[in-house]
């Protein structure tokens, strides 16, 4: 029990609203909070190919600390990339220039799908372990760590496209015309994604968050049948490693539904979903984190600040709420205005 | 009054449909059924730039007619591009092949809005007054014919971004950032909206579909508060012409109810908003088109025969209802599989 004296740190801050506490004073953190829009992430990073700064534990540590030291978030997430597990699983992985990232070779077939090689998450990934030790022992007890994961379906998305995509079409080729490959694809990056989830609170993340990026371009009724079971089985696995879990469907509003179903303990809004409709719809079984639209940070501080106090006025009462941006952080974000946002935030302590 | 012998023509199952009757073989189009995946759409508009095939009243008609002679679609839609308008009011507009369309100069201020240029559309846009009357021509009273034009938002952000865009960070600074400023932009875009319709009506048009093909990246509140009023001017206006008006927004789910607020005869479904649940979101208050997701067209004819059927069968009754895609046709789309989906359609009639 903490003593009245104790002033609550920002991991406690940012724990309690995962597990459902009412809070007049909502932690928050923003995804993407380390990338490049700041410019000692510029400064840092120069010259270094995406995937090198991934792989470098002392840089990605430093990257992920450094919006930290500037607004003050009350959880640090890890500085990776949902593209490490496909990595480890044996597949080229190279960021490129406006273009985004591209996969080596693609999975389309049964035989693709036999060659991805399971990992050991200490050995092929031991570098984020690093990284995550690396950030605990800079925070200590201070502020909270998160680690993540992508979501089984954008996973899969990218291993079958070879990359980024407009439309999915071949993801969806597979999902809807053979079933059983892309459900047996799934499976088997849920089976390497559970170790590697367990990896990363052994070293010592507070929190795990699956991303499901592309998610949200499938329909709920689709989602249910093919997805929701095995995003339902990660959520469960990573749950039994004793920390909240969290899950995000970029334009998954029409997903709320299913993505309550998960199982999960909090579920992080895209924008588009306005805080009472989010209300009304999980009705106080899940915590809730999000939803500011992360362009009106381009607004300026000003627009910045009436939009985040409007948003946490929606979000009072919610039992379990963590302040962030409905999508991630875009380059080019002017840096007052996440300044003002947490400005606002932390003004309510 | 129809004589019980005549048989019911495609272009009045189209209209009874917009017009909220319950038929039990409804009527079907797809958005971008002119277009790249089609053999005969490539060879006849080979090496021809794309703003050149728009301009070109006979080729554009053929292209029109293409899928209609293929398929038997009810309605043809008017191979045309959003960006017609903005090219009329003074900006360059070309399409850059993978990149998308370029608009020079970019509209970011009051000044460059000022230059805007107010068009006569029989004399600006005089090649798509004539493509229409080539096609009503070519079709007589048996197939609709659909004109459309962007919505503000989405032509706005064209105009602001200068081109396509992920996020939208240049129009929703200045959405945020400077309302008055968007408010006055769009309020240019339907006056000269207005008019461009009424010509496309005057030269054949059966009905009307406004696309925003980007309104989707704004929450439901800011839409209704921002854009909906220059929306319901614009959808008033063309009704005001006589004909029936379906608007549609990609990744609209969010944005049902603002969207029945406009007025218009039918909103046209992204494949994301069930049809359960678009029925009863809408309560028979509007006409319903869509949704069938356009990636399950890559599956195969099987694949999608199927998903035709279940979907037909969740619209069964609606007082209102016109089978589509959830979003516009894609280059690569099969051939066969569009063609199962308008057998499995018309194996109804």
């Amino acid at each position: 029990m903490r003593r009245v004296s104790e002033p609550i740190t920002s991991r406690q801050r940012f724990l309690d609203a995962l597990r459902g506490r009412v809070q007049a004073a909502p932690p928050g953190w923003m995804m993407r909070q380390a990338g490049r829009y700041l410019p000692e992430y510029m400064s840092a990073s120069a010259g270094r190919p995406f995937m090198e700064r991934v792989r470098d534990p002392e840089l990605s540590a430093e990257l992920t600390l450094q919006p930290i030291r500037r607004f003050g978030m009350d959880a640090a997430v890890v500085f990776s990339d949902i593209l490490v597990p496909p990595s480890a699983m044996g597949l080229d992985v190279r960021f490129v220039e406006s273009k985004g990232p591209i996969l080596n070779p693609p999975v389309r077939d049964a035989a693709a799908i036999a060659r991805l090689e399971p990992f050991d998450p200490l050995v092929a990934t031991g570098f984020l372990a690093e990284t995550l030790r690396g950030v605990r022992a800079a925070l200590g007890s201070s502020h909270a760590l998160i680690g993540f994961c992508g979501a089984p379906f954008t996973t899969a998305s990218y291993l079958i496209e070879g990359g980024s995509s407009k439309s999915y079409e071949r993801t969806k080729a597979m999902l809807f015309g053979q079933p059983a490959l892309f459900d047996e694809l799934q499976r088997r990056l849920v089976d390497a994604l559970l170790p590697y989830l367990a990896m990363q609170v052994g070293a010592g993340a507070d929190a795990l968050q699956i991303f499901d990026s592309w998610g949200g371009s499938l329909d709920a009724a689709t989602y249910r049948r093919m997805v929701l079971p095995h995003l339902t089985r990660l959520v469960a696995g990573a749950k039994a490693e004793g920390v909240p879990v969290i899950v995000y469907a970029n334009g998954g509003d029409h997903l709320l539904e299913v993505l309550l179903a998960t199982g999960a303990d909090a579920i992080s809004l895209d924008w588009r979903t306005s805080p009472e409709e989010a209300r009304r719809r999980t009705a106080g079984r899940v915590a809730l984190q999000g939803n500011l639209d992360p362009t009106i940070l381009f607004a300026g501080p000003e627009a910045t600040r009436a939009a985040v106090g409007s948003l946490l006025a929606g979000f009072t009462g919610q039992p379990g709420y963590v302040f962030n941006v409905g999508s991630g952080l875009l380059p080019g974000t002017p840096v007052e205005s996440v300044a003002a946002a947490f400005e606002t935030l932390q003004a309510l302590r």
